[in-house]
C-alpha cells in the first residue's frame, strides 16, 4: 500500500461496503464489511474509520446500505438521523449527510438504492482527487533549507490516507514531495489516548517508506524548541468562520510550542472541512468520549481503580497561532477574510 | 498513607534501605531492600524511587550501604562515582553526593560507616522539614475563586510525597490545604510515557482522600483554555541560574497553555533543586531514555514493528512562563534576582 491513491480506505465489494479496520492496527490488516448501515453506524462509532473526510464518505456509504434496504422517505430520514448522531465534532460528516439528503431526496424511492451507491462513490472519488489537490498545494511549504537537507514536519494524529479516502490531508503534501524524491522525514506525536500518530501515523508512513520517529506527545514542545521541526501540519475537524480551528485535541498545545520556537504551523484541510456557520471555536462542541480510552490499555489499568477520568477528543487552535489553511483551492490565511475565500 | 509525612518513602530496615518500589504502582505496593550500593544505584536508574528530591536522598542512602561494605577512599570514590552516573539531569543528585564527599571524605574510614548512615537519614529528615515548609509557602497560591468552591490546581507529573520522603514539592501545599479542611481538586495529566500522573500522582492522592481527575496530556490545552483551572502547581529537576526550569518533558506545553489563558503557573521546588552554576535551561543535558518506555507499554507494541522513536525525559520552561518559584525560602521572582535569593 502507498499513500498516493492507489490504494483506499473504503470502497464496494459487492453489496457490501468494505473498510480497513483502523482499531486492528498496527497489529494487523483486518478488511471488514458492513452490510447494512446499523454496521457503518457503530463502525464509525467504535472508529473503526476515523479522520473526518472518512468519516463523512463512510457516512455516504451508510447511507447507500440503508437505502438499499429500504428506500422510503421513513427509510432515509433514519439513516440520516442515526448517521449523524454518530460523532458530533467533524463537520464532514454533516456536509456529506447534507449531500446526500440534497441529492437523493427529491428522487422516486426506487431510484434511490442505485443513486445512493453512485453518490457514495462519486464522494469518494471526489475525496481522492481533494486529497491529490491538498498534495500540491502544500507542497511549497517543504521546501528544504538546504538541497540535500530533509524537511522535518511535526503532525499529530493521523491526517493521513487512513483519515481519508486516499492520500489524506496533513500527510498529503509530504507523499508528494517523497514521490518526487525529496528527503522528508516527519515526527509523529503518539497522540494519546488513542495512539493515532504511533499506531496509524507510523503505520502508514512506513508502508510508504517515508522516513518518521515517533515520539510522546510530551515531546512535541522540546523538539520544537530545540530547532528539529521545520514546519508542522496538522488536520482539521471543523474550521470556523473566523479561523480558529478544531483538530485532534493535543493539537493547540503543539501550535503555541510552534508559535513560541518561530516554527510555521498549517492547518490542511478540504474546503468541507469548514463550516461557515460556526462563528469560532468557542462554538463547535467538544467530543467527550469514554473514559475507558484513556485509563486502559489493552486490557491493563493505567490508574488506579475508580479513578475520575476526563476524555475530550478535540481541542480548540486560535486562529491567530495559525499560520495559514491549506485548501484544494489553495492556502488561506485563518481569519475571517481567508475563510469567506472558501464560501 | 498519607501525604503529610508521618509516610516516609524510604527508611532503614536493619541494615537494608527500605523503599516503596514505584515501578509497581498503582497495582501494588511493593517494599524491596536494596542492600548495596549496587542495588541503589539500579533502583535509581529502573525508576523504583524517582522525584528530583528522592533521588538525592536515595543516593545518601546507596553511600552509605556502600560505606558499610568498604569505607575506603577508593570505596567511597567509586560509590560517589556509580551514584552520578545513574541520572543526569536533576541536580539534587550532585547536591546530595557533593554534601557526602564534603561530610565524610574528611572522616577516618572506620568512622564512615555510622556517619554516611546518620548523613542518609538526616538528609532525609531535612527533606521532609523542606516538604512542610514548601507547603506552607505555597499555601497562599490555593486561595478558592469563593469560599465553597474547590480551586482547581493543574499539575504534572508526580511532584508529590512518591516524588520526595514526604510531603512531596508542587503536591505539597494541596496536601495542607486539604488537611485544613479547604476544598481541593487536582487535574492530573498522565504523563507519558512512563505515567507518573495517572500511575502515581492519582495514586498517591487517593490515598489522601484529596479529589482528582486524570486527563491526557493532549487535555490540558482544553482544560486550561476552558476554565477548568485555577493555577497550575509543578515540581522541577534543575532550576537554572536565569529562573529556567527543567522538569518532566511536557511542562514547557503545560507553560505555554497557561500563559496563553492567564492561569498562573508556579514551580514548587526546594532550593536544592536550583544550580546557580547552570546559566540556563539550555545549558542543562536532558536524559534521553530507552525508547521501549514510549513504543510499549505492558509488553505490548504500541507502534509498528522497527518505528524509529524519541524519548526525552525532561524539557525546558522558559523563565518568563514562570509566575514565581516557591522553596521552603518563600516566593521567588523566576529571574536571575529572584534566583540570587536563594544562593
Amino acid at each position: 500500500m502507498d499513500g498516493t491513491g492507489t490504494c483506499r480506505t473504503i470502497w464496494w465489494d459487492g453489496d457490501a461496503v468494505a473498510v480497513l479496520d483502523q482499531t486492528c492496527l498496527p497489529d494487523e490488516v483486518v478488511i471488514v464489511l458492513w452490510r447494512t448501515v446499523q454496521d457503518a453506524a457503530r463502525g464509525i462509532e467504535t472508529m473503526q474509520v476515523r479522520g473526518a473526510p472518512l468519516i463523512g464518505v463512510a457516512a455516504s456509504h451508510g447511507i447507500a446500505l440503508a437505502l438499499g434496504a429500504d428506500p422510503t422517505d421513513e427509510g432515509l430520514d433514519a439513516a440520516l438521523s442515526r448517521l449523524a448522531a454518530t460523532r458530533p465534532t467533524a463537520v464532514n460528516l454533516r456536509w456529506a449527510l447534507n449531500r446526500c439528503a440534497t441529492h437523493l431526496g427529491p428522487l422516486a424511492p426506487a431510484e434511490r438504492g442505485v443513486a445512493a451507491r453512485c453518490l457514495a462513490t462519486r464522494l469518494a472519488d471526489e475525496d481522492a482527487a481533494v486529497g491529490r489537490a491538498l498534495a500540491e498545494a502544500g507542497l511549497p511549504l517543504l521546501a528544504p533549507r538546504t538541497p540535500d537537507q530533509p524537511v522535518h514536519v511535526m503532525t499529530h494524529c493521523n491526517a493521513g490516507r487512513l483519515a481519508a479516502v486516499a492520500w489524506g490531508t496533513a500527510l498529503a503534501p509530504i507523499y508528494l514531495a517523497h514521490d518526487q524524491g525529496r528527503p522528508v522525514h516527519v515526527w509523529v506525536s503518539e497522540t494519546r489516548p488513542r495512539n493515532q500518530g504511533a499506531a496509524l501515523t507510523a503505520w502508514e508512513l512506513a508502508e510508504a517508506g517515508v522516513p518518521h520517529t515517533v515520539i510522546a506527545d510530551n515531546g512535541a514542545g522540546h523538539a520544537l524548541s530545540t530547532g528539529l521541526v521545520d514546519v508542522c501540519l496538522v488536520g482539521a475537524d471543523r474550521v470556523a468562520a473566523n479561523g480558529d480551528v478544531v483538530n485532534k485535541v493535543g493539537t493547540y498545545l503543539k501550535a503555541l510550542a510552534a508559535r513560541d520556537s518561530g516554527v510555521p504551523f498549517y492547518v490542511v484541510a478540504p474546503v468541507s472541512t469548514v463550516d461557515h456557520d460556526t462563528p469560532d471555536g468557542a462554538a463547535v462542541p467538544i467530543e467527550e468520549r469514554d473514559v475507558g480510552e484513556l485509563i486502559a490499555l489493552a486490557g491493563r489499568r493505567l490508574t488506579p481503580a475508580g479513578t475520575a477520568a476526563r476524555n475530550w477528543a478535540f481541542d480548540v487552535t486560535p486562529a491567530r497561532l495559525i499560520s495559514g489553511i491549506v485548501t484544494e483551492r489553495g492556502i488561506v490565511s485563518a481569519d475571517p477574510a481567508g475563510i469567506s475565500r472558501l464560501r
